[in-house]
């Protein structure tokens, strides 16, 4: 079996064996919480915690989502809970392994892993990966380890580039100096795996698309205001929130984000700001409570003197999915937000951040974000 | 007007000077026949090659599709024409504004630049960006200019990391030096962005999915085995193409692909290899007739001993598309591809790369691909 050769140090090698041996012992106290009770005639179940919306608490006072203290037991001898029990329990094994061959796996892989016809039946452990990746959170939950922590990791996407370096399992990355294509964001980027080396940057610039990085990242937006400019490739995946985070907590950068004057602009502020309901268990380690939405504002028709070729008619699924937003708890209690959203439904349509090209190719990089910086004209 | 400001070399700054010189020089040469047309009392007009299958020719010496010798008038005076020749040269003054000022725009960003509502009308110039690439692409192929010369890019996709160093704007990037995310490779990947500065490798492997690069990438594959690892999130965008041929032309490097036993798989392989039908006019700059394909094999299930777990049923669209693929004159004159994709059918299920993971986390990495390269076993 061939071993990892990365560059990672043997200080942050060390770490990594401490983090893994705690998650292992975890994963070994869950088997044998249940293997005991198997063997004193007792039902082997796992208390699992719900993750549900009503188990969902909006957090004012952090202003993040939480997990509420809910849970249920998924019983071995449970007609509607028996094919759980044992997909729970593959898992598990499947993290074991990874976790002590020191690799990490796909979702989809995690899902092949345990794939296959239940011996002497026609009965399939698992069908889809629809019935996996749930259940990984589950045991997320259960064990109170992030999926990263799990050795699981999803797609990559998004990328960065800026006045930081930082080190990827040993190898020491100079943002400065990553041409036109950038540093491609990984998947797991715990501490073990990334750290920072040495930062000037005062603050994040998050956008929305690759091709309106590419525009700030040619006009070197960086370099000349000091700062990080990451992208998510539209909904930011895990990783990519989770650098955010460590880059807002760790090196105190505020995270300003430019995204589209839409709901779907808004609901990735959202997001990245308070975390999601279907992650709200690892809202502490991804959520950015400080992070500010800079634009594109529903006032930037007017007040850019905009032509009529920015405007996008909003859609009824948009206008409901608005008005949906409006309601959360963090938006409903924000005045500015309340009015932002009422100024986009008021205005019938939605602007993309691409459109203030009409204006001229980098108003974008040289007028509009420098502008609404000096100002401090954001929302939060 | 800020100027980039990036590391690129004072002799390739001179090379792109050279470059949209010419570029612009065709652009103005298309606006001059134009006005002379209409000074002179002729109907201003542009003759535009054709675009479609039936002018679309199967290359066998060269293994790549081109482009016939049809072309179309597109003429002002002409009900049917006016509107899609009005589009033609608002695009051609943006692409001149674009080259003039040394910035490149994404085709979004191009769609809005040219659209407005026309004076004193209610007609739109563009409605949707749909209307607006088939213009672009109209433009490359008149002027004899791919799209990334007249500055125009898409969304960055793929990342990369091997034994190589490339110059991308001035930075240099060792991608033996990536960690764990890797290198984005850009949308532009034209000579005068990247240089190919030292290379050890001895080919290309080129995995379908993100996942599966990640995979390689932990596994130290490139190290081992002296190569470069590339990932295309999917089918491969224009630039990561683009850069594969480049490192197979001017470095000689063979470029092996390992992608999934199903229509999807072989589509993209048929896109790497001959180049597209829409895009048959650029296929001498994309395509590369010496790319490998690996796996996954129709005869793996038997051959690497698989597990009923890594089947998925091939749906009756799958069936079609697998017979439209067999179609293709360059598979249809090739044994080995006829027998491969027969297997595929008759085994009734595809497979994906991840399925390998049923044998062992490594397994793909450790022995599968190995061992194929070693025999040299691979489709052509």
């Amino acid at each position: 079996m061939a071993k990892r050769k990365d560059n990672t140090s043997p200080a942050i090698t060390k770490r990594i064996k401490e983090r893994d041996a705690k998650t292992l012992g975890k994963l070994v106290g869950l088997a044998q919480s249940v293997s005991k009770s198997a063997l004193s005639g007792r039902e082997p179940k796992v208390e699992i915690p719900t993750r549900t919306k009503s188990n969902t608490l909006w957090n004012k006072k952090r202003g993040i989502l939480e997990m509420g203290d809910a849970s249920s037991d998924r019983e071995l001898f449970n007609l509607n809970q028996a094919k759980q029990f044992m997909q729970t329990m593959l898992h598990a094994s499947t993290i074991k392994d990874l976790i002590e061959r020191e690799k990490t796996s796909s979702l989809r892989g995690v899902f092949y892993k345990a794939k296959h016809t239940v011996a002497g039946t026609k009965e399939n452990t698992f069908d889809r990966q629809e019935e996996s990746d749930p259940i990984l959170e589950d045991l997320e939950v259960t064990l109170g380890s992030l999926r990263e922590e799990l050795h699981v990791f999803a797609e990559n996407r998004g990328s960065m580039v800026g006045n930081i370096t930082v080190t990827d399992k040993g190898d020491d990355i100079d943002c400065r100096r990553m041409g036109s294509g950038g540093y491609a964001m990984p998947s797991i980027v715990e501490p073990d795996i990334i750290q920072f080396k040495k930062c000037e940057a005062k603050f994040v610039l998050h956008v929305e698309k690759g091709t309106v990085w590419n525009r700030f990242n040619e006009d070197r937006f960086w370099e000349e205001h000091n700062c990080i400019l990451t992208h998510g490739a539209g909904q930011p995946p895990r990783g990519c929130r989770r650098l955010l985070q460590r880059l807002n907590q760790e090196l105190k950068l505020p995270i300003i984000c430019l995204l589209d004057c839409d709901p779907w602009g808004h609901y990735i502020y959202s997001v990245i700001k308070q975390g999601s309901i279907s992650l709200a268990f690892e809202s502490s380690r991804l959520a950015i409570p400080e992070a500010r939405f800079l634009g594109i504002r529903a006032k930037d028709y007017d007040e850019c003197d905009l032509g009529d070729s920015v405007k996008i008619d909003l859609t009824e699924n948009d206008i409901k999915r608005a008005n949906e937003i409006a309601a959360y708890p963090w938006f409903e209690s924000n005045k500015q937000w309340q009015r932002e959203i009422k100024g986009m439904l008021d205005n019938g349509f939605k602007m993309e951040v691409e459109s203030l090209i009409t204006k001229d190719i980098s108003y974008v990089t040289e007028e509009y974000v420098p502008q609404r910086l000096k100002a401090k004209d954001w929302l939060e």
